[in-house]
């Protein structure tokens, strides 16, 4: 996890800066968690604060959410003496600067909005061009709601699938809900999704109606927040007694 | 996340003790995660630390490895005043204990020897014994290799699987292989494994043995360790040059 880029190199004539013109390393990329719930900075490692105490450079999802969450870690932090680069959601990371910075030996931090980045969020695109370029990096431990769902869950973490989003439309929402519950049922493997918020209750309606009773379900809201709501069922006791779902971050298991 | 076992319950009359006896209510279970690699407390959430001051009951994988993970939380903590059950390797944990435990308002913790409880690891047995008892389950965030090995590889983390062990016999441990890259490349899909340490390089071997050239391999040991060790290549580029893997725990990651 050391690099000599950037760092003072001691040669027979004594210290001597910045090697890195002389003799290229790659730099190191730090994969940085931000919490999941509003305000819940406990829920972050202190590896994440001491790291982010020496990373000068970062690929962010939101500039916004990123320049606040390293305020809140380091309220001394000189915001503007680092370099930011915001992830496009549409045409993605300026995979160039990345590798020019990574090149130039220094220490990029990858942050999404959310939890931990290259988990159902941006960042993975740019770790693979990290390995590319032989460079060193280093998952930061923090909160991720995927994670978290499943350990509270109680279903099976010996084998489990993340599948993201379901189709929105139909007739297709219905047959992988259903495909996957078979899968559930003959690998024993719990299932995993996210829905856009608004969907939520839409999203507990479809399962309800193409599973089957027997099937457990897992909803986990706003996970390490105050209110977190976790709670397992059958699909049959689910029925007999549905909440109405908040439009917040919610995972949703299956476990047939 | 609030439960009112064993608090002071406001009545017309003023305070009132432990309003526990009267209207039963379920106790909170914690999912406790400790270090992955030794001495990696700075890997641990602060709410860890907080958490684990009011629990008062802990289930355990491994009763040594829990002791000494909170005597190095809160030096002065009075482990004998907690109460210890070992999950037992073989017949699992004390069920009726662990309701007993519930039933009486107590907060109990779930601690596996390494990690995130209930993900490759003991602990959902319990925590589905709590959800059928309507009990509230809190996960703490805290390391586990598995995602920090996903982070870390660049491979698709909007959509993976985590199978575990592969079958130890032939020829179902090569059809495996083979069926999960196939999986792989129809979904896009992330597949993650774990090995028994002193089969690593056997693992390894295997993979690239059944696997196709282009195949991209993640290798993550030793994840949150000083001499972690995390590469992505491909298949191809592995066997040019095929590292002498330690018996250390590894996280193997396929991408097709």
């Amino acid at each position: 996890m050391l690099t000599t880029a950037g760092l003072f190199v001691l040669s027979s004539s004594g210290f001597k800066e910045n090697a890195m013109q002389e003799k290229p390393t790659a730099g190191i990329v730090y994969l940085v968690p931000v919490p999941v719930a509003e305000g819940a900075a406990h829920t972050i490692s202190p590896e994440v604060t001491e790291q982010t105490l020496h990373i000068t450079h970062y690929f962010v999802e939101n500039l916004r959410t990123a320049r606040r969450f390293l305020k809140l870690l380091h309220p001394s932090i000189n915001i503007d003496s680092l370099g930011f680069s915001e992830i496009d959601k549409h045409s993605g990371a300026d995979i160039e600067l990345f590798k020019k910075w990574l090149g130039e030996g220094h220490k990029i931090g990858i942050m999404s909005e959310s939890g931990c980045p290259g988990v159902a969020d941006p960042g993975s695109e740019l770790v693979a061009v990290a390995h590319a370029m032989e460079a060193s990096v280093v998952p930061l431990v923090g909160p991720s709601s995927i994670l978290l769902a499943l350990m509270a869950s109680g279903f099976n973490g010996q084998s489990f699938c993340f599948r993201g989003y379901l189709p929105v439309k139909e007739p297709q929402r219905s047959k992988s809900l259903k495909d996957f519950e078979v899968v559930s049922i003959k690998e024993k493997q719990t299932q995993i999704f996210i829905e856009t918020p608004y969907r939520n209750n839409l999203f507990l309606e479809d399962i309800l109606k193409n599973c089957n009773n027997t099937t457990k379900v897992c909803i986990a809201q706003n996970i390490t927040a105050p209110d977190a709501y976790i709670k397992t069922r059958t699909a049959a006791n689910w029925k007999k007694d549905k909440p109405l779902l908040s439009k917040v971050p919610t995972v949703f298991l299956l476990l047939g």
